[in-house]
């Protein structure tokens, strides 16, 4: 069975990753700088992480596949604007094995660049499902309004930052995209009811992921001097003990969560802790 | 008559604005720097010319209040994200008599707070007509798209710039915020056959507002290495009366389209190129 869904979900990622390259370009003349970017941008692909949750939850949810393909395309494209911003941001010079847009086309271009994914992103989402369009519309604002605040907060650090504080900064900025991506499908389902358990499956994701994340590369980013909040903190004030303890307590928070949506439509996220938590529990040992 | 109804407009143009900045703020938590930002940035207004031409589009549409003041919103929201990133893109450090927000809370802070306007301007014109959404909302990414589009040409430009490109920049920059005005009520009013018309109005009163302002400030804008793309031309290559010549024919064409849309609701349009064209005779004589 499963392996008689697998290229089907495959699919239809592949068919969100065209609609949203497609839509970017709807209104762009051929010679357009802009439409450069775009495709010079989509012609390596990320993991599509989020994608997958949201079609996965769409699909769980009874949605259809034209729902479950404008939704993730629009949730991915979001997570592709906030990509190309963090690269100009924190002067990263490549992504996905290539020069990053700001390297590539300058930072002007970048900046354009992401509030074009940003506008597409509510295209999708109203497309999705008209009937549903102005609760999705509110549903992502809030969803960027979020991760806007910690993204802004995260430049505005101080030298007594507390754990809470890097925690809280690692939730605004990667838990709302995880949420989103459950979010979405449910408000289209009529299940508006279970968006904050939407909301604290990804915020607990987010920072479980982070602190993960932040383990793994522990020492190639200390060598380049790009330490994470909860790393530096982890590293100044903790044991590395203390930092796993974390992640296995809000990856646990988030499965848990994930598993009281309805319609099992947060498994995908559920099996995405549990293979982290297995990981960690692999290197600890 | 004209007197008893001014005050009226001016109050909707009041409450649009405070709509715009108080769900701006909706997510944002007390301590958050972004809510400093925003206040900071609403603190001192504009002219509003585009929240005013969509106010009054919507009125003489017959929508209701509610309607115009979300949608002025929208558009308003639209030109303030436009405006914080032109600060920023061209290093002017001034707007509205303050500093502008790159250079009092720094490029990061300024790029994010763009992109939590962009996405309240989506979630404001879903809000101000559910039914409509979709609609509202592919007609706004449109311009948005446009509206990059020129700007990414522009910073592109190069030695052999042609009066004709020069020109498309000046129409794909600076009309689709104007056309968005009327768009956005025609396309609640059930009017979207007239949907080409209004951006034909916007786009040449674009263009022939650039060439006006640029006439205006010629000097100044000389002294300063300022000068725009058509007014380095009309140095260049053309006299002051070919430049005067080209607004008239905008600005002329602009009033044309205005007129043609349905219940008068280009007429406030139609007033703005009325006054330019005065102005400009005046000055030419």
């Amino acid at each position: 069975m499963k392996n008689k869904k697998m290229p089907d979900f495959k699919h239809l990622l592949k068919d969100s990753r065209d609609l949203a390259q497609s839509t970017l370009l709807e209104e762009l003349s051929p010679t357009s700088r802009l439409r450069q970017v775009i495709e010079y941008h989509y012609s390596a692909s990320g993991s599509e992480a989020r994608g997958s949750l949201c079609i996965s939850a769409s699909l769980a949810l009874g949605l259809n596949s034209k729902v479950a393909i404008y939704l993730s395309a629009a949730v991915e494209t979001l997570h592709n604007a906030s990509l190309i911003q963090d690269d100009f941001q924190d002067q990263d010079e490549f992504r996905r094995g290539q020069l990053s847009v700001w390297k590539k086309f300058g930072s002007d271009i970048a900046i354009n660049t992401t509030d074009l994914l940003i506008a597409n992103a509510f295209a999708l989402a109203a497309s999705a499902a008209p009937n549903s369009a102005n609760n999705l519309i509110s549903t992502m604002k809030r969803a960027i309004a979020v991760t806007l605040q910690g993204q802004t907060n995260d430049l505005n650090i101080d030298q007594n930052l507390s754990i809470d504080d890097a925690i809280l900064i690692a939730k605004e900025k990667s838990g709302p995209f995880f949420s989103l991506s459950l979010e979405l499908p449910l408000v289209v389902a009529g299940q508006g009811e279970f968006l904050d358990v939407a909301r604290q499956a990804g915020a607990s994701f987010g920072i479980g992921y982070q602190i993960f994340d932040d383990l793994h590369d522990f020492d190639q980013d200390k060598n380049n001097g790009k330490l994470s909040n909860l790393s530096v903190l982890s590293d100044r004030t903790s044991t590395k003990e203390t930092a796993e303890d974390l992640a296995l307590y809000f990856l646990n928070d988030a499965a848990t969560n994930a598993a009281a949506l309805p319609n099992g439509c947060g498994s995908l996220l559920r099996e995405k802790c549990s293979k982290l938590l297995s990981e960690l529990n692999r290197e600890a040992a």
